[in-house]
């Protein structure tokens, strides 16, 4: 590889949106359809929370998770603060008091109560949340009826807080697992409707992941700026890259499994300094929400606690124990440009949708040669990748500005997304980030090697 | 030295409980009584419970407070684990994970849920822990029914219950103020019915406090067994006193307020070095729900927020906090046995009743010479004394053993009973006991002097 | 309950001084024997150093600690502060920045270097402090030889800094142990001149503890005014005592051997709540500066690493570890007023001089019948009771009142004396007090019994 | 820029060795020299010790900082367990206790003595290490008369040995820094021998500073395999670079002081949001070692406490101070790789010597258009880059592997050298690396901002 032969490939195929990611983009040119989305989003949010009682959306799992009523209320007061009140004239607000209890980060917005202490909050009650919800969706309706021009004004605003409510969707699934897995009496967040295990193919599961190679050179990577995206994803920008190979499937709890019983978390030389003592501080000796009982291993889920699938990707690793894991396995992780690029080879799957998905990692698919799988709707993958800003980055102006730019500093990017990545809500490009120790998303790994 | 010449003095009138005191005391003869003084007690608790959503009842403020649904659990999970299951035949548990979720200390017990998580508990629900509680409930009105001879063998736990879930519903009460305390919308856990500060004679609230002399000598101070009382309030004892005086009312919140005029907080000579420290680390600088609003003092209560009342006791103070007042005021505080001596010129008002109480002290009433007010039914009162056994003092067996004795370290006694104790659940020979720095309780206190 | 017609018994020969205490009591008139004791206490601190590098000297083991430079300067500073600048016309401070450096805790002196960071003193050198005794010594010979007149106005104050200057020599000695118990190489702070343990009457050792009686009774107790003592050993006062029995000897590391050998540390019954929790933060299983080697047990010394004397008393255990100790062996600590009183009975060996002291404690004695052992001069010994102001006890004004009042709050009273104790330190009425899970100190236990 | 029409540059003059560099470097060929450079390090470590007492060696700052007397015995202890117990037959180790008492972080080595408890360590005294290295130094010394054969084997460990000792030289200054500025005395490790401030053209000083600019394309970084390299330097690979601006001299006190002056410390929008936290948590308002005297600027040197420089470059300012003012001034951090590439227009001073250098950042030099000043021998640079393994690193086996790689988490790359860095110590490769709340070390940065 010598990079020297490379166009520049901004427009080059291999990293165009891919079928399934175009087919889920916006086009951004027909209102009533970004009205729907808008809708259709506010609309899962609140069924997200339909199965769980008023005290389940009030408690907050731990510092890093947060209550549901919060997200329904904070996503609401989204709306509210940067769209309605500057955009709709004559808006009221539902209530002034709102402004402090349900911002999130937003220096800019003034004081806020404080993170850790959300769980607090039991006024509002979730039923005034659910009024808070329908104040602001009415007005949210009236915005959207007024003529032409006046929206057009306001549409990037509807489609950033659409995108922000999906994130927080995501967090409402990951928050509750971490609420149940707290409880005694481990109850599960939803039913186990038909569950596909038994038709895995247990050969599959067995056979080793094979590694897709990828010539090096010149690559364009970030956001083209076609549709939705966040500022984090650009400048779209040239980066030159080796010649790679990438597992066409993601570690599985088999494969965990070796791991551990091959001593994976007590052999100092698997690991990064930091996580070795985070390991030891914490004793730390499996993925999150794993259970041993008995000769058993099992793991809270969203369905409940269940027996582990083997053929399952493994989840809830934090960046230490996935590192670990490819030192050990005598491979590393891959970086974000070399994920992105391997998505042009992405075999896709059915999008996951609120009536089809299992809030909980697949087992490995069958393998096609030559194709990756499992690169969306899993598990977030870490890569070794700090997250920092992209060449000619620059945060927006304003409160809208704190969004991403601010927590560029250690913390490491996950490409992809998880069973709990709301539907389309996902691209080639995004850039997902959490703290190195952090696990309580559906966090996993795919195993990458020069080429 | 001789001490072999002196009489007991069991039958000192001084200290014969009072006759309000002794109202409230059951004969213990009295089956029907006994029982329905049980469903009384338990009838209340779920009534204390009514004004709050189940959101309010799960949620735990801070470590030292438990959720409302947690007290509503935990006393029925002890009339099952001490009294059902061992003395009603057949009786079936309504859970067997409730052992685990509802404990609160009792090693004897086995393993059981952090303290400090109770507040993640969101299953059961609050619905669940009704059902428990009619489950419990009907399993002792079936126990209530049995003959005579299986019932005596149970009623001293039967009263011991009733005792457990009175000291517990104070708790619920200053739990959930510390919840709503700490909520931004500052809610009311029940309206302001008919306020009597306009009643207060603010005269007297300005008047000096008068104290009352008491000679020196020997008082046999303790339970003398008739009725129900705690395993720490005994054996009764002689105990020789020097002659003192006390105050005939508590400190109110116009002293406190001179005090704080006076730098009280911020001249060390008044502290405890320890009471200096803890200052200094959480930045305290006047009683725990003090507000300032502009120029007005307000305070966090049951009644919400509301304008601070010059004549009403001074609450919610540490022990450090009361020390260093009495140091600033020239005076002490009491022992224990000075307090316990002195209930024998006790002016006793009505005794609070959910139906008339305002769940908050009431103003100082007029004096009468030679009598002393608010000993019961306003704030708990600090006394010099540390919690440590009485002479001869010994713990029950078994995991009722727990109950008072493995605390007698570091704490202070406070006497009397404030406007959130049960009704009925006062006497002249309670010991309560918490940590100098706590104040989440109603607490305040009265000045001492040597005579 | 009269109370009126019992004497005061401040002449009670049961707590006269006895004869040890006495000859160990300074006339108070004799000004030339009280400057002679003045230079021979400074010359023992200098000692006490003699042995230890200016690194030993230099570094702080715990929080707790204080390195032996501090404790040098410290104490010199008390004089230069309280006694010759007041005092000494002319005197010239050595140093202004030493004020701040080495100030203890006397709030009324201003800012001071922080207690937690007094190992990282450097400068002055250990030299500069030596020549900052020297300074100030020449100050106080000056002083002594001023005329009667201005001698008697100060003469308190040098009674109070000898004393003073003798609670650090007890401290440098039990700092040190804590330094070199820290230290991976376990040096020895003195060899182990001619061990007395061969001496021991091993039979005495494995006999029982015998439990002297003791009439119930009025007794008089707290310093009589003759001679030197601190505040918090006054107004002597009557007390009110119930007969008991107190063990003639201390508790041996044999019998804490059986305590622990019998499950003492894993049974929660024998724990009061606070000590279980402490137990299991800093996984406690033994007393301080035990270790296990291979089937040894060892304890770490002032003499070194040596093997646990199982006739020596035990030592450096916390509150929690003795009251645990007590109720397993089905007895109880004494208060503090019984052990005061039952100074009356004790049998002195020879007072520990720098000369003859082994800095540990000695072997258990061959008992005497009726008489009590090692009150003195092995371990300073836990009692029940907690660590308040005597009744009509206040506190002196000035920075002075500050040395005992504002520490009566969570502490316990430990009464005796240890044998890191200086020499002639010692008497009935000394109150020593420490937090309940300090034990860096040679601290043990007596057991008592009601009669 | 394209990118397309750059050759590989692993050759490229403008990161060949500067000419310093390359005066720097070991030629490796020559025995006698390296052993010269050997023992010349080996002696400048103890020439740094020289001016501080036993004690000052012994102190530990701070969790970061460590002992002199610790880092004289880990270097020593390097040499012993890499270099001498492996490969000089017969050699007897000084100490078994040592291999516990200075392995530094060496999970390879077995356990080892806390790292936060390295001040406890007044065993072995300064002393005994200097005894400790004569003992290593005389056995290097037979090592190196050894014949050829034998001797090529450990050339490459004693050129990690003696750069392992430089780093530690680098932190025996910085730490005694730290100690010193804990010292309420405030010493001066050395005399401020004709301080050159005062030729400082204070025109120079004020006038902004320029900005270089250098062209886009693939440059080859890391390092070439001449001389000695750290393993994160390698391995040399292309990187692709868009046209940059770097600016011809470090940000100064007087500029920083503008930025405080303007609100630089209170105004969240300029900071990451760990960095906000950072600076509430720690009330920080000022670089390390500011201090505010009447008027006055003053900054804790090593020269002792003297007047700021406006001049000099900021030094001891975090990561998260270096962004924020970088997004305050509108520029940005310049990457790690930009740093490299512009070291091809750096113009270098004469190198520091121990003779020569003032361990303080000299002022600004009068610039050179086009050229780069004070990229060595200053202040570390923080980067933009966060450390991480260059494309196909792979850590050494062994516990040297241990050096490097497992620390390439959460830590930002700083670039060049300070002025407490060793002599001959320094080359535009060289890879800094520490977290982003970390100041103690010589720290400051350089503005950039994109072509």
């Amino acid at each position: 590889m010598t990079g020297t032969s490379l166009p520049l490939q901004s427009s080059d195929p291999l990293i165009t949106p891919t079928d399934r990611t175009s087919a889920l983009e916006p086009d951004g040119a027909d209102t009533d359809a970004l009205y729907h989305r808008l809708f259709e989003t506010r609309q899962l949010s609140s069924d997200l929370a339909a199965p769980l009682s008023n005290e389940d959306q009030t408690v907050q799992a731990s510092d890093d998770a947060s209550p549901t009523k919060w997200h329904l209320a904070h996503t609401t007061w989204f709306f509210e603060s940067f769209l309605l009140e500057p955009h709709l004239p004559d808006y009221r607000r539902y209530s002034d008091a709102f402004e402090y209890c349900f911002n999130s980060y937003y220096e800019a917005k003034g004081d806020r109560h404080p993170r850790a202490s959300r769980g607090l909050l039991t006024r509002p009650s979730a039923g005034e949340v659910r009024s808070y919800r329908a104040h602001v969706d009415q007005a949210l309706k009236d915005l959207g009826q007024r003529e032409e021009g006046q929206i057009d004004a306001v549409k990037e605003l509807v489609e950033l807080g659409i995108n922000h409510e999906q994130q927080h969707q995501e967090l409402i699934l990951t928050d509750i697992l971490a609420l149940f897995a707290a409880q005694p009496l481990r109850p599960a967040y939803i039913a186990d409707q038909d569950r596909s295990t038994q038709n895995t193919d247990s050969q599959n599961s067995t056979r080793p992941a094979a590694f897709v190679p990828f010539d090096g050179g010149i690559y364009a990577v970030g956001h083209d700026g076609s549709g939705f995206s966040y500022d984090n994803e650009s400048p779209r920008h040239d980066t030159l890259v080796r010649p790679f190979r990438l597992a066409n499937r993601l570690v599985t709890n088999a494969e965990w499994m070796a791991f551990m019983d091959d001593g994976g978390y007590t052999d100092h030389r698997h690991w990064l300094a930091d996580g070795w003592a985070w390991l030891k501080q914490h004793s730390i000796d499996a993925p999150g929400y794993f259970e041993k009982c008995d000769d058993d291993r099992r793991q809270m889920t969203l369905h409940g606690l269940i027996k582990l699938d083997p053929a399952a990707p493994v989840t809830h690793v934090s960046y230490y124990e996935a590192d670990a894991y490819a030192k050990w396995a005598g491979k590393r992780l891959p970086t974000e440009t070399e994920w992105e690029i391997a998505t042009s080879k992405a075999r896709l799957s059915e999008p996951n949708t609120l009536a089809t998905r299992s809030f909980k990692p697949l087992p490995a698919p069958l393998a096609r040669p030559g194709l990756i799988d499992q690169m969306f709707g899993d598990v977030w993958e870490w890569t070794s990748s700090s997250y920092s800003a992209y060449p000619g980055y620059r945060a927006p102006d304003g409160a809208v500005g704190e969004y991403n730019g601010k927590f560029m500093c250690s913390q490491q990017v996950l490409r992809g997304a998880s069973c709990a990545t709301a539907p389309n809500h996902t691209r080639a490009t995004y850039r997902n980030f959490f703290y190195p120790h952090q696990r309580w998303q559906f966090m996993g790994l795919r195993l990458a090697e020069d080429a």
